[in-house]
């Protein structure tokens, strides 16, 4: 089973706190979007250079923005992205938080306030960028099989829209097969 | 509320899975002692920079093994350090995975096998690794409050020795308040 689900599936007692936090935070409610929080998996995923989280969370995020030029274009410099102002200041803090707690700055907070951005949106981009700062190190720490088939995440990014990070429903058995 | 407390206690959807992902890991049926994963979780916090977790898995570690010799002993050098040729492993590949999942070698997982550690082992430490990961950027990316006071850490590892990492109960309410 590649990736993640793999590991998900090898030690499930603590499969299951890591599905709820992560289907707690990027599709519970919130001021911001599915694709906006997914946005935020892929932007730390990306600079992780964690192949399978990289590419499940820029399927996902397609799939729920129903385009693929946001996550092409905040890979390629946030700055120029076709997203609001807020969400480039919050993806910078994303960035930050790639690096090291220390790394993100008084400024970074203030421009994303400045924005508009609440403290809880600030809160759950700093907790989302952190999780997938676990996630990213869990998948490629165990060296899991990463596909290599565009069409398994396609199909992947599909479920996590539909789905989102709930234990497999049934039909879905196929995703557990490496591609 | 210093550290991961006043986090936890922000927002608490959140915080439930969290406390519940760390008590299985770090105080769950295990082949690793308790004092053994708390040095897992010193040293990446350590290797972060991340104070207030330092501090406090320092000091749970201590509270845990009795001394205070191991946890310096490890920040210090691993391979001189008073612990097991398998925990030096461990503690090996829990420093790389802080660096980032990739940095992970295949040489660092033989030597843990060589050593006799287990695949479940070798998993647990990966993961415990990873959380920490989480945990020193969600503390430090929300610069929260680091109390100064060692009697502070002192009490917290205390307490995280004899109840864990469960919700905050009776009786320990002045942990929630800034020393």
């Amino acid at each position: 089973m590649p990736g993640i689900t793999g590991l998900l599936e090898y030690r499930k007692d603590t499969a299951a706190p890591i599905r709820e936090l992560t289907q707690t935070l990027l599709r519970g409610p919130s001021t911001l979007t599915e694709g906006e929080r997914e946005l935020i998996a892929t932007i730390v995923s990306y600079q992780n250079e964690c192949v399978f989280c990289t590419s499940a969370h820029t399927a996902a995020a397609d799939a729920l923005l129903g385009e693929n030029v946001t996550t092409a274009g905040i890979k390629e410099n946030v700055d120029s992205a076709p997203v609001s102002e807020k969400m480039k200041t919050l993806l910078k803090i994303a960035a930050q938080v790639q690096q090291n707690g220390n790394s993100v700055t008084p400024d970074a907070i203030q421009l994303a306030k400045d924005a508009g951005a609440s403290d809880l949106e600030i809160h759950d981009t700093v907790l989302i960028a952190a999780l997938f700062c676990l996630y990213n190190r869990y998948v490629d720490g165990l060296s899991t099989l990463v596909p290599r088939d565009s069409s398994y995440y396609q199909a992947l990014g599909e479920r996590l829209k539909v789905n989102g990070y709930n234990r497999l429903p049934q039909g879905y058995d196929f995703l557990k097969k490496q591609s």
